[in-house]
């Protein structure tokens, strides 16, 4: 297995791009995320993605262990720069259009164990360990609770028949 | 477990957008996939689901049994619509612009065995059994074969490192 660097505790993710961290040994890190300066780890990571026309990726993310399908959500540069610091999932909230620490405020984080890509490089694959096993902004494991039911034409809501 | 309609063995996915299947008991089916020719099942299948404003929806296939991350794809109402028919994943390829049998050319196609949709509505996922065991095409069994490796700096192709 290949594990990702990890920074230790996030202390912050600033609004200009700072990433802002506790390392282990309690000294604090910070660092641009700006395009202007990454190092050719950055590039050699970013440049194997294709990224859509807006910039982003979507980014599937996966429980190691149970292999549950956890959520899907999208990653800018910064998001993926900033996830590989970290060694914590961070995504790009489209809604709020700023970078997203998950967890940074249900405590819910995800450690990266694995960054995978598909063939054709559109695609991120993150396997992660769910603090707490919960994913979904709704206190569920999973956000992949809707299932299909062909009998009763309805979709089923498993969170609320368990 | 919630089993999705099966038409038995497809015949053709017709441009027009008829949808031609061969039934069980021998006898061909076809059915227009047209808007104005939705059921009551339809609406309730398509109306949960958040299209995009390219009325597509991103689609992440896993396996049963292996629960592997097999590949991510999009779909349209229609191909939702053939998939639930079929009882074989069908999807929207945007390269081309048609409806795309998956494994209609290279007989690695998926039968769905549940279809399941996130809190919001805007991703579904697909359990499937693969068939063969080859879902990329590339011949790998998941198109995810490429793994950030930290210490090397660089993407590491497991379908070359097999």
């Amino acid at each position: 297995m290949v594990s990702v660097h990890e920074c230790g505790r996030v202390i912050a993710l600033d609004p200009r791009r700072l990433l802002i961290c506790l390392a282990l040994n309690n000294s604090v890190k910070i660092e641009q995320m700006s395009d202007t300066n990454k190092n050719s780890q950055d590039q050699s990571l970013l440049e194997a993605v294709t990224w859509n026309e807006q910039g982003l990726v979507p980014v599937i993310t996966q429980e190691v262990g149970s292999k549950d399908v956890l959520m899907m959500a999208w990653m800018n540069r910064d998001a993926l720069l900033a996830t590989l610091r970290l060694g914590e999932a961070v995504y790009w909230t489209r809604s709020r259009q700023k970078l997203w620490h998950k967890g940074e405020e249900s405590g819910h984080t995800q450690k990266v164990k694995e960054i995978r890509l598909d063939c054709d490089g559109d695609t991120i694959l993150l396997m992660v360990e769910q603090k707490d096993g919960i994913a979904c902004h709704t206190g569920e494991h999973s956000c992949f609770f809707l299932q299909w039911d062909s009998n009763q034409s309805t979709w089923i809501d498993e969170s609320k028949s368990k």
